[in-house]
Formats: C-alpha cells, sequence, structure tokens
C-alpha cells in the first residue's frame, strides 16, 4: 500500500459471495479502496480453499499436507478481504448480519439464484435495515431465473463465444481463460458503483442485478453476426480473417505468431521482410482486394517463410517495418512482462507465512489513477473467521466476552 | 426508454474515440443515463463508420451503395449518442473543446498513447479548464507507453489468452470474440465510475489511464499457471479438462454440446443418461480419482454414445437427471435467447430510418437495476455532425450565426 488514497475508500463491502465469479467482484472492490468483510460458513466456507494446487512451507502441492497449506485460489481471491464466520441459517447470525447491513455500503452474492431471499438475506430484508444498501446479486441466468446451475463452460457454449472460436468445419473450441465467471463481476462492478453513483442524488440503494449468460452474451452481440451471415461472412474463420488478409496467426519453426498487414503499406512491409517484394507486383496480391480474393495461397505462402523463421526473428524483421506483430506467449511469460508489473496489472503472491521459490503472480487491478493508487490491504483470512475479532468487536462493537459465546454457540 | 431514471443520470462525457474499444466505453456509460457527446473530425469522422456490412434502403450490403446506408459497426456503437463535428486543429475548435470540457465530467479518448497530449486536449490541458474533469485514456499498452499501435489479435497473442485454447500440441487458437477489445473499455467504466466517486469525496477529477494488454493479462493472471506448471498440470486441456473428468465438450450427431458432470452424482446420471449404468461399478471409472486416471478413455467412450445422439436428445437426457449441459449454440441462436432478450442484455438494431428484413440484434447493458432503467436515448450521430446545433446552439449556448459561420470555416 502507498500512502495515496484509494478511490472507493470509505465504502464497506459485505462479501457472501464464494468460487470465482463473486470473489472476483469484490477482488475488485477491495483493489480499488473498499473494505470487504468475507463472510463464511463457519465449518467449511468458501469452497474455492479446496480448489488445488496448494502453497504452503512444502512449496506447491497438488494435494494439502498441512493444515496452513493454503489453495493458490484462495490467496489469490481473497487477498485484502477480512475473513468473518458466520451462521446465517441460526437466527443470531442473521441478526449479526443485519447488525453488519446496517453499517455498510454493498452487499454482494452469488448464491444460487433465490436462495439469499430464503435465507431471509435478501435485498428486500437489507433494504429494511438500510435504505441505502446496494445488494448485488451475480447468477448464471439472472435473479429471477431457475434454469439451474451456471458453470463457465456451460455460459460458454450456450452465449455463442465458444462457437466463433476455431477452424471452419472443425469442432467448436473452449476458451482457456474462464471468461463467463470472469466478465459477470467486471459488470457487477460496474453496476454496483454505478448504483452508488444514483445513491448520490437519491439517497437509497437498489438491487443490482447481473446474469453471467448476459455479461457474456452482450460481449458476443457487439459483432454483427446475422449481418455478417446475411452479406455471406462467415461467424468463424479460425487463425486467420481472409477479408482482411493478411491478418492473423502464423507458424514459425518454434512457435506462432500474430501479425496484422492488412493496409497496403503494411502488406508491402511484410513482403519485404520476407524478401518478396516481388510479391507486391503479383496481380494476385498487388491490392487489398486483389489478396482478399487470393488469401488462401497468401497464407500459405506466408508460412512458408515463416516456419523456416524463429518467432524472434519473424518479430524483429516486422518491428522494423513497422507491421504490427506479436508472439504467441505462454502466460506465464505474458504474466511477467515489465509493462503489466510496472503497472501492476500482475502482481505478485506470496504464502502470509512461507516463501516460495516459484515466482508467482497473479490478476492485480488494471486500472491507474493519477490522483489515486490501487492495491490490497494487507489482509488474508487464512482461516474461517480470521478476522472474528476485528469485525465483531472493533467495528461492530460487540464485547470480547459476546464473541467469545458466538463462538462457542457456533453462530460465528 | 422507459420513464425511470438511469443510474448515470446527469453526468456529461465527451467522447474522443473512435474504432471499437474506445466507443464501447462510452456506449456503455450512455446505456448507463450518461449524456455521451461523440466529437468527429468534420472530415472523415470515426472510421467504423466504413466497417462493411452497411444497412440501409437495399437491406444489408457488403458495399455502400447510398450515402444514408449505416455501417452496421458505426449503428450499433454510435447508439444514444449526440454527434457533433469540431476540427481540433483548429485554434478555434481547440477553444469550442475546452468550453465543452467546462461544462463536462468525463472525457474518454483512445487515440494512441500521447496523441491526445500532443494536440492539447490531454488531461494537463483540460484539468487547468475544469479541475473537476474525469479524463480516461485507453491504450494498447498504457498512456505512458509507445510499444505502438495495438489491435485486438496483437493483444491476445501477448496476453496469454490466446495461447490457453486450443488442444494440446496444436496450435493456438484466436478467440472468435475481440475480448482485448472489449475488456479494456469495461475496466475504463470501472476506472470512470470509481474516479467520480472519489470526486464526491474531494472535489477534483484525476486521469484514468487504461492499457488493452494490462486489461487482458489481468484477466488470464487469476488462473495460477505458473502453480499449475510446477504441480505438473498443463495450460492448455483443448475442449474438456481430464482433471475434473467427466468435463468438457462432446460432439453430437448435430453438434457439440458442453457437460459438467465432476462429481459422483452427476457422473453417475450421466452414466445412467447413456443408458450404461454399469459404467460407475466399472473399477476404471467408479470413483473421481479412477475417472480423472482413465480420462482418456471415458471421453471417448462418451463420444462414442453422444455422436449417436443429437444435441437436443444429450440435452434432454441429461437435464432429465439434474446434469448441467449445454447446447454449443451458433451467436444468432445466442443472442435470441428469451433469457437475454427479455433483460436486454441483447437489443435489436434499426436503421433510424428504413426497416430490415433480418432481425438484427447487438449489446445491450448487462446490467439490471431495481430503481434504475438503463437504455439509449433515441439519437444516433447518422451523419457527422448531426447534432451540431443541439450541441452548441441549445447546450453551449452558442448562436445560430456562430455555429453556422464556424461550420462554413470548417472548425466544425
Amino acid at each position: 500500500m502507498t500512502d495515496q488514497t484509494r478511490p472507493l475508500e470509505g465504502l464497506t463491502v459485505l462479501d457472501l459471495t464464494r468460487a470465482l465469479a463473486g470473489p472476483y467482484a469484490t477482488l475488485l472492490l477491495a483493489g480499488l479502496g473498499a473494505k470487504v468483510i468475507k463472510i463464511e460458513e463457519p465449518v467449511g466456507g468458501d469452497l474455492a480453499r479446496e480448489n488445488s494446487p496448494y502453497l504452503g512451507r512444502d512449496g506447491i502441492m497438488v494435494e494439502r499436507a498441512h493444515e496452513d497449506d493454503i489453495s493458490l485460489s484462495h490467496l489469490t481471491r481473497a487477498r485484502g478481504k477480512y475473513g468473518v464466520s458466520l451462521n446465517l441459517k441460526r437466527p443470531e447470525g442473521k441478526k449479526l448480519f443485519m447488525d453488519l447491513v446496517a453499517k455498510a455500503d454493498i452487499v454482494v452474492e452469488n448464491f444460487t439464484a433465490g436462495t439469499a431471499d430464503r435465507l431471509g438475506v435478501g435485498y428486500e430484508a437489507c433494504a429494511q435495515v438500510n435504505p441505502r444498501i446496494v445488494f448485488a446479486s451475480l447468477s448464471g441466468f439472472g435473479a429471477n431465473d431457475r434454469s439451474g446451475k451456471a458453470m463457465d463452460v456451460i455460459i460458454q457454449a450456450l452465449s455463442g463465444a465458444m462457437f466463433t472460436s476455431g477452424e471452419p468445419g472443425h469442432p467448436p473450441v473452449r476458451i482457456g481463460i474462464p471468461i463467463a465467471d470472469m466478465l459477470a463481476p467486471v459488470f457487477t462492478v460496474i453496476g454496483i458503483l454505478a448504483a452508488i453513483e444514483q445513491r448520490h442524488r437519491t439517497g437509497v440503494g437498489q438491487h443490482v442485478d447481473v446474469s453471467m449468460l448476459g455479461a457474456l452474451t452482450s460481449f458476443v452481440a457487439i459483432e454483427n453476426w446475422s449481418a455478417m451471415a446475411a452479406a455471406g461472412m462467415p461467424a468463424r474463420t479460425g487463425l486467420t480473417v481472409q477479408r482482411l488478409s493478411p491478418f492473423g496467426v502464423f507458424e514459425c519453426a518454434d512457435g506462432y505468431v500474430a501479425v496484422v498487414a492488412v493496409h497496403e503499406p503494411l502488406a508491402r512491409g511484410l513482403f519485404d521482410a520476407m524478401g518478396a517484394r516481388e510479391l507486391g507486383e503479383d496481380p494476385r496480391f498487388a491490392n487489398r482486394d486483389a489478396r482478399v480474393a487470393n488469401a488462401e495461397v497468401l497464407e500459405a505462402t506466408i508460412n512458408a517463410w515463416s516456419r523456416q523463421q524463429s518467432v524472434a526473428e519473424v518479430c524483429r524483421l516486422l518491428e522494423e517495418r513497422g507491421v504490427p506483430v506479436a508472439p504467441v506467449r505462454h502466460p506465464e511469460d505474458a504474466l511477467v512482462d515489465p509493462r503489466v508489473v510496472e503497472r501492476h496489472e500482475t502482481m505478485a503472491v506470496e504464502h502470509p507465512t512461507y516463501g516460495s521459490n516459484v515466482d508467482l503472480r497473479t490478476a492485480g487491478i488494471p486500472i491507474q489513477f493519477s490522483a489515486a493508487s490501487t492495491g490490497f490491504d494487507d489482509a488474508l483470512p487464512v482461516y474461517i473467521g480470521q478476522h472474528n475479532e476485528d469485525v465483531y468487536a472493533q467495528y461492530l462493537g460487540l464485547s470480547p466476552d459476546d464473541v467469545a459465546r458466538l463462538k462457542s454457540e457456533g453462530v460465528i
């Protein structure tokens, strides 16, 4: 933490979320400066605590060996959050929750749709206690839909996102990053901040409801699929896009590169890099329309050249000529690019007690502010209920005796 | 538009953006209720106006035939925005821009890094006129980086996102939706709203700076790539994930389905649906560890069955047994799912004058508010400078004579 203020300093978030989508939303809020109180069931807690691999005194392990081994999932997603235990099914637990709601600005939950209301901790119940509360629900298909459980791969399939990737005539491609799980929380944060802005005008909060299917489908919908189909343009074009040829991914001796040489000077630059300026005079490739019409043979010509070169050599030759080019990098290489490290767009991960011989990096907050910092409080709920004292005694004002009693009675 | 208020009502955005990433950021702000003034050069304007296909009096066309044919890209991205023409290179044009800045809350630009400052319309210049301005820059690698032009495919390659998709040992996969172009604007909106929240406390604005590479790399970084590698888990597993087997995409007679049957009852449900309950007693598949160890033969067994069935039949059989399943849908089918249509997560697109015989749908705002609406003003800058009168005369208070003079002199 720098001593510069963070943009959301002063806002308090009650975090009922688990797994990935919900916790990523509250992670963003925490990194932007909100105080996030992660609420877990006293027994079990967030299931992401059980995700392999683990980090601990023996380094990285596929299976948990010690009580203080921490799942990397939990270690990265629970950063900067204050963890309390709370049994919402107990009347006294529900009362305690409502005492927290009375002091909070935001509640975020990603239970199965309808569960928060059934537990008596949904928006209506919270708004009775605190009309200023902004209550965000993140679900598969919307807060009022009972279509069932949503997982990332199910939403990728339903949204059309999966269909758009891959070679024409081949199977669809599962996108390797959990894009549906990650996108819904980003829109949830936008919804929460928009509702907070509205609260400045109206004085009251509201329910914000984001669906994984809706978030990803809206992304897919920015491309004009029906119009492209009506105009005879295919929805899936594989590694290259023929109507922009030469455009896409080409094979090298030791990997792959992405190349964009749509416009005339770029195409000429590519031909020059290939040591084949004469291609620019070849009637099949002499102008953009010709290159598009002969995309298949053009791409084969480029690949025949690039397969003889290293990735580094192709990048050097094209960069010298101002042709946009990039290596297809492994995530491990991508995460340590100095450009993203310096901007804290990726951040180091460490066990709070033990060092690691592997340089572990995770997601940061990919926004720079000129008059604010971003980053996470030095807090991590290693154990369920780790910050019970801080939250229940110091923040909420319970006596240490009451906290001890609630603990012994299994309420917290 | 309903008559319910929108969350960002009252905020004014000056929109200097072009192409996709920037205009998507201001589209989200417009749909959330901000007044967005799209500023274009008097000649040429946003290049997205020239993107094929077009919609007009003859329907959907690959090439523009009439002056009032509108690129689908422009039609969808400029919705709800007020368009003015303005030559920022002319001193009087710059003065006019600063008069707008004095009245605005937010400026968004996605020029090549450094260009806004060079034009004299960067954050520092704007803050001198209006210290409350929140100025957002969206660039390939960050506002202070000169790494060159970034396009979606270049950022996909650099971020590691492209590498994670596809079959092990096969080429990487270009993700078919422009995920880098789309993700940076979403984080830009979060940054803008966080800065507006901070402005409520401090009274001053600031510069918000989001990089396409940073936004997508931070997404990729949520997975624990280095730890998985250290634990011997592959970064790319193709259509299925063996450590969760059976999990992933399977082939049917007429398409593909996504199936999640990780846990014991789900695996049993799948075996039952296959008419092969005995697989649950087979020592190779009788428990989760066994299924993971024998993932390859298990997946082949499932595919051998599913290839004989229709997508609809597999979905029916698995849904009856509570096993998460979904068809891999074409985007055209995904965009008309009643669940996303009802929530305005996708919306109809229409030419302001001519109807269309094709049902065109585009991105909506994938957030529901209980005490606010979302949606777009009935405004679209069909022509460059279409709303010059509304903005320069009515909003800024220039006389009609001045507007006419500025027009004739090429300032607007």
